[in-house]
């Protein structure tokens, strides 16, 4: 079946033809029909205006659909009732191309407010959707049950349904952007991105005039308890915890870290803040493992629990240097975009103990008031190497942090435990 | 800081040299050192013998990190004490070049059977992570506190921990194996990964030699409870369920699908069949809404929710047809590797309603004793619109199927509700 005859007329990469793409993008443009569409179409490539395809890392699985014949490939979504379920927008920090650079702030609207591009037959597809939803966990009919959280029949159902408004939203890298939040140039950018990947997408160094940037990784999903449109009002109480993926707890429980208790607990807070008036909002971002992926996290907890002396919070950080050569590669940096896309403008109770987070939201010009540590309670015991570990590195605590000698007292279990 | 000068001196792909990758990769070999490890380094490109980089979708941040100044281009994992916290195989299937195609069989124990390689100064990475961990699930501590499940003292704690072994599995792909299987030339599968891309990496065009891509998807995670070893003694009572992963309810529990509670009922299944002697199998795979991403989910579920009558199991799939072009794009082709992996042939209950997943695992050789659908309690209200739907179409159940009037009766909840 292998077919090794070199394969003929294929276009590894493109090159500008000397004029502007068919279809503008001009980032930060606040009049949308002059802003322009993500145009990502393969079925009219003159109208392309970005590098790369539409799905983050999914955009694989559909050129398997296209290559195996199950998808047509000049496929046209018919997007008839998909519009946003509830309004967000338009923000001032729509229009401002340096505060917004990792997704598009016009992506959930694209339908509507881009339709005299339709009209002139270009395919562009919405990167954000925006739903309603209900969801039932049971931690919340826990908080019930203990009379931490009250029915009101409104967003609060008897049997533990919670009503909210639900996004999902895309990457979209604007390369000018990103390349400025990291201190480099766009060129030196695009390089990197290319040639440490091995190689992906030419079109980062054969195509300067196109500056939108689709990758294949995961993006991020959001959800609003209580009136969405109060989340840019800076006078009304927001909740907010911004939570990175972490399948092992968020979905099984594993007790090595706070994953989920704290995402529960953020929760809790947002439904409480929405009750009393306020509103709550959960950021999901898909980042498992610090962005490392989860098999460098196995591989992290097998040398931490097996480490001379056994799992210690003095060593907690070190493990995963040498395993991954960073401590972490979330890159915190681009985290607050999706809060301006909301035109949050300031947050009353931030339910998370990163400095890392902390500092990039107050730094891209948003007020934090009240920091909302995680309750000891919820800490498994096995987690504490993590808790201490992070705390002394520099996490917000109103407790003690330990010193060195503590550190090396906290001890987690071993890994045949 | 946008520089449009071309940049130069940068190599856009490339060629093969003619002479053979300088670290063999020969998939299927059941000798270790013939086989040879995967090398995607790009410290030392002469001798890379994959197309991608490791960590799949997450190579993007690694890139990122690089360009950053944050990671030194050529640092090296330091591996000690990473590798499995339990053996797995070999089994007969690793040296089957067509029966594993889309992970590495030798993944999880690169560093110890190919040793001789990184004595030569070969960098190479593990792609499997295999660990051991404790879980804790309220849905268990439920089922414990109803006397579903009890407690051993072993594999069931009195606090609700449940002892897993756990791995981490990146995707590997075998170009030609891929290409078979969904009945492709392997030229003809290579062309559509690029073209139906837009164009990401040049080397499935230029670089005919090399037959193995890591593609930027997420991987897979696996759960056992019961002893791992049991899993390729066919003797051995195996419950098993292959789950794809859905936020909104593996983490959030949307009620408008089934995806955490069946999950759930899986874990009970696995557990209590541990408890007796057998063993118990959860994979999870990262296919967010059926491999069209949460956004396009999104987009239908507002499109469902609004149509002319409502939400209804008649319409079900075509509205997803009408958004993405396919009803499903998680090739359930490729998902029994993982299986063959462990070394198993029979799983004697099926914790899935799933005909495609049925179909897939018994096609490729696994025998399958009996299927287990969701007990009708776990259903939430609005999820019967999917189930009803989906039994329709062809899923397992030993219950009535409805019919197009019938169907047409099932509805969910209005979008605004």
């Amino acid at each position: 079946m292998a077919d090794k005859k070199p394969v003929n007329h294929i276009r590894l990469t493109s090159h500008p033809d000397g004029q502007a793409p068919g279809v503008p993008l001009r980032w930060g443009e606040s009049e949308p029909l002059r802003r322009g569409p993500v145009v990502a179409t393969l079925s009219d490539p003159a109208n392309r205006n970005v590098i790369g395809t539409h799905s983050g890392a999914y955009s694989i699985y559909r050129a398997l659909a296209v290559s195996a014949g199950k998808l047509p490939q000049d496929h046209k979504a018919d997007l008839t009732n998909t519009s946003p379920a509830a309004q967000v927008g338009p923000h001032p920090a729509w229009s401002d191309p340096k505060r917004i650079v990792s997704l598009d702030p016009w992506g959930a609207v694209a339908s509507q407010v881009f339709r005299a591009y339709a009209e002139q037959g270009v395919d562009y597809r919405p990167t954000i959707a925006v739903t309603r939803a209900h969801i039932n966990m049971p931690e919340v009919r826990e908080a019930m049950a203990a009379g931490r959280l009250k029915v009101d029949g409104d967003l609060v159902a008897a049997n533990g349904d919670v009503k909210v408004v639900k996004a999902a939203v895309e990457p979209v890298w604007y390369l000018p952007g990103i390349a400025e939040r990291f201190g480099l140039t766009e060129g030196a950018l695009r390089r990197g991105l290319f040639e440490h990947t091995g190689g992906m997408y030419p079109e980062l160094i054969t195509r300067p005039d196109l500056h939108v940037f689709l990758p294949p990784i995961g993006g991020l999903s959001l959800y609003v308890f209580g009136n969405i449109n109060s989340l840019a009002d800076r006078d009304v109480p927001l909740a907010a915890r911004v939570h990175d993926e972490c399948n092992g707890s968020d979905v099984f429980g594993s007790d090595i870290c706070t994953c989920r208790p704290y995402l529960v607990h953020g929760i809790e807070e947002c439904v409480r803040m929405a009750q009393q008036g306020g509103v709550g909002l959960i950021v999901y971002h898909r980042k498992e493992g610090r962005a490392l992926g989860e098999v460098t996290k196995f591989l992290v907890y097998n040398a931490r629990k097996r480490q001379e002396g056994g799992d210690s919070a003095a060593t907690y950080f070190h493990r995963t240097e040498c395993v991954a050569g960073v401590q972490d590669m979330r890159f915190q940096e681009l985290m607050p975009d999706v809060l301006h896309w909301l035109g949050i403008t300031r947050i009353h109770r931030f339910i998370s103990m990163s400095d890392m987070k902390h500092d990039a939201i107050v730094r891209s010009g948003i007020e934090i008031l009240e920091r909302v540590p995680i309750p000891d309670g919820l800490i498994p015991a096995d987690a504490k190497v993590e808790m201490e570990a992070k705390k002394a590195a520099g996490y917000f605590t109103r407790g003690p942090v330990a010193d060195a000698g503590e550190l090396a007292q906290v001890k987690g279990r071993d890994l045949d435990a």
